[in-house]
């Protein structure tokens, strides 16, 4: 594939879709003369799902244009992130990551023999790029680390050290891994400038940047696999997906910021080049659409329900999932799947043999001491003692309802999640295994108004802990 | 030596004449199990000078109690410090290092057979100890980080990165370096405390610090070797020492801030344990002190008179000098001494066959288009068109005056370094290269209040360039 093509052809390719691409001139040269070298990073942390399907649908268009292209598997991001997860655990992940992509690229039908992955520690803790990595940051000013990182480093109170130093790395990446070009979003457009701006500097080549739009995801969420929250899991069965996209934002000829829109845009037709709906005749009938364009403008014009628009992209995604899910269902990678991430809703049984993987499983909800409390005044509320839920609405003021326990229930019960019942709760939380952070982030408000901690409801043993309009809402 | 001291008479010397100790304790403990293992860090940059023999006389104390001492030579920082330097001249210099600090410790008579070297890129750059960096750079915050540098990194207007992990690197030192303690300035402070914080949160042992007083150098500078300004060299002949420390600051009566009195202090009494005057017997006649605070007291009281304790020093030194003097006359150190700091006035011979070498060299003052300027009004003097001189007393406000061109001089008349009068200025100066500002460094006005660079003068083809009272001012 890509010998073919013309460089003209290739250059299209390569760049369609995409929101911003410097230093095109340098491409147009490359292809005029030799396929292009570009790379993707990705930190391997939580499980990829289906919003891995954006930039895989550019990382098909670079495969079809010839080019040669690798992924960065960023291990040592990933360690940094979670430094409680064992290297044996990371290195399952990393494994898993690879066969995922493979399989997505596969379900794609691209062909892989110019795709090489590669992990960060293969080359990222050697003597070389560490001297370059100190050389950089004798070059770079704090201030200038700081900006480069400031969409892309969560921006905390009090910022740590390592966000500061994580432009640098992906600056050398490029050189380390000898591309031309680098693939991201456009929210790692100051890291990419960064790199235009300092590996010449350091005496290596400026690479050209080509950046994707930021997609929203397909159920609501951005594009990251560690936010938890509804989004549809690569191996999730028909069920599942059916489930999480009824539950997806997607208004009526609302076109903006429509997750599900989005998804035909930047997977089903790069990939699969239409998209049809069916429907009953009385509300217009089947149809099939050549061209995006026309499926925005008449959900736009209210001529696409909602409802019809998710079922056509659940068929899609269903056609795009299905060899995944095979692929998976071989013992090898079933096992890999079951290790690399395994459900700590289980017992321990995946991680034995193992002390430091059983470790991970030890997030469990029930060493949480979460208690019924009644709010006496609004100063007086004591962490944990008494939970809220919150829900965010971009541009509208925050809203807060303290949580309801069941009726008749007395201050001072304990709440737990269905399922862990029995557990003891740790006599008191060390600050420093952030516990409850770690717990917190996958505590919400069902649609039904329900507090849950990963699909699992909360309850004391009266009954569930509710709220009175949060639906979706976050809880801390 | 040390096997015959007890436990607390090896406390005693180790801990003698430090300005602080934090762990004490566990010192102690480790005194009366072992000897200890203290470590102390240099950057191999500028030419070590008298005032080495300040911490030389804490390790001759160190090494006399029985301690395993590592000295290591920070050539990863000094080679950040000036990436302009090529490897080949740092491994050098830091041959140099080891050469004149191992004739110092030979002058003062201790024995060497626990002392040892080791480079700071032997194992900064290992696999191991980069994880480490990046574990410990998720953990520190950029705040703390600052903070821990701030008396020791230096303070400008757009701070790089490399200054926040200088800190952390030190504290990684003391693990890989598997000591008890680190040993320095009291200026490390914040260093050694943030690694007691962090060291523990990488599972590793807190360790002990032991901290010199700030000394002010014997002829006035800070212990810096990269401060140029009339420093003693241990390679310096009489008639410089001489020289020198008649230049030294050292008011009658005074006993604040006087490098001359610090010296005896902190290396003559520790190394030699007595300081002797000589002079007229109608002055008081030759004295021997065996105690300090007899020499301070008698100093305050105006019974020393400065000159008869420049001419104790002077003797004291040179006899501590002439060793190492002696040792340095065979061919091989003569060798090193000439190619690590090789003599930037020279021709390029000592460069001969290393490229690199020779573009060190290059720092001449020719390359500096300095002009004579006249002040047409404040607000409109064009930098490095006309130079001033500033002196800086500690508390005083700042002064500033103009330097002087020959009389009869005209504005535009170029401003030469005498030995440097034939070489052509560069066209621009590349801001990148900091030309001017390695050059200023050595820019100075004499005792005699003539403008020198590297101790030649500033002239035009009417003169000398001077100005009116700022003796030791900086010229900028």
């Amino acid at each position: 594939m890509g010998e073919q093509l013309s460089p003209d052809e290739k250059l299209h390719l390569i760049t369609r879709n995409l929101q911003e691409v410097l230093g095109e001139e340098k491409i147009k040269q490359v292809l005029s003369e030799r396929e292009l070298k570009v790379y993707w990073g990705t930190a391997t942390t939580g499980k990829p799902h289906v919003a891995y399907f954006v930039p895989m649908s550019k990382i098909a268009d670079f495969l079809k244009a010839g080019c040669e292209v690798t992924i960065l598997f960023a291990d040592l991001h990933a360690f940094l992130d979670n430094m409680k997860a064992p290297w044996e655990l990371l290195e399952l992940r990393v494994q898993y990551y690879e066969q995922v992509i493979k399989a997505m690229l596969e379900s794609i039908g691209v062909p892989l023999d110019k795709l090489k992955f590669i992990k960060g520690t293969d080359f990222q803790l050697s003597r070389e790029y560490t001297l370059d990595v100190y050389r950089l940051s004798s070059m770079v000013t704090e201030h200038d680390a700081k900006k480069a990182g400031a969409e892309v480093v969560k921006q905390v109170d009090h910022p740590l050290l390592s966000g500061l130093l994580y432009p640098g790395l992906q600056a050398l990446d490029e050189e380390y891994l000898k591309v031309d070009a680098q693939f991201g979003g456009v929210d790692q457009r100051k890291i990419f400038t960064l790199a235009e701006k300092y590996l010449p500097s350091l005496g290596y080549a400026k690479r050209s940047h080509l950046m994707n739009p930021m997609v929203p995801g397909l159920t609501g969420a951005k594009m990251s696999s560690s936010e938890e929250e509804s989004k549809i899991d690569l191996l999730d069965r028909k069920e599942d997906v059916k489930k999480k996209l009824k539950k997806a934002f997607c208004e009526p000829g609302n076109i903006e910021n429509n997750g599900v829109l989005s998804f035909v845009k930047h997977v089903l037709f790069p990939l699969v080049g239409e998209f049809s709906i069916k429907r009953d005749p009385k509300f217009g009938g089947d149809k099939t659409y050549t061209d995006f364009e026309e499926v925005e403008k008449e959900f736009g014009e209210e001529l696409i329900h909602p409802g019809d628009l998710k079922a056509g992209v659940e068929v899609a995604l269903n056609k795009l999932l299905d060899p995944i899910r095979k692929k998976f269902e071989s013992p090898e990678l079933r096992k890999l799947s079951s290790t690399a991430y395994p459900d700590p809703s289980k017992n321990k049984g995946a991680g034995k043999g193992n002390p430091k993987v059983a470790e991970e499983d030890e997030l469990v909800p029930s060493r949480l001491d979460i208690r019924v409390g009644k709010v006496i005044s609004v100063e007086k509320v004591l962490i944990h003692s008494l939970i809220h839920s919150f829900t965010h609405y971009e541009g509208d003021p925050r809203r807060v309802e303290p949580l309801d326990p069941p009726e008749g229930s007395s201050p001072g019960e304990r709440v737990f999640v269905e399922g862990y019942e029995t557990g003891k709760p740790d006599d008191k939380l060390n600050p420093k295994k952030k516990l409850w952070e770690k717990l917190q982030v996958d505590l919400k408000v069902s649609g039904q108004c329900v507090a849950q901690w990963q699909d699992k409801h909360l309850m004391t043993k009266l009954g569930h802990i509710t709220c009175k309009t949060l639906k979706g809402g976050n809880i801390s």
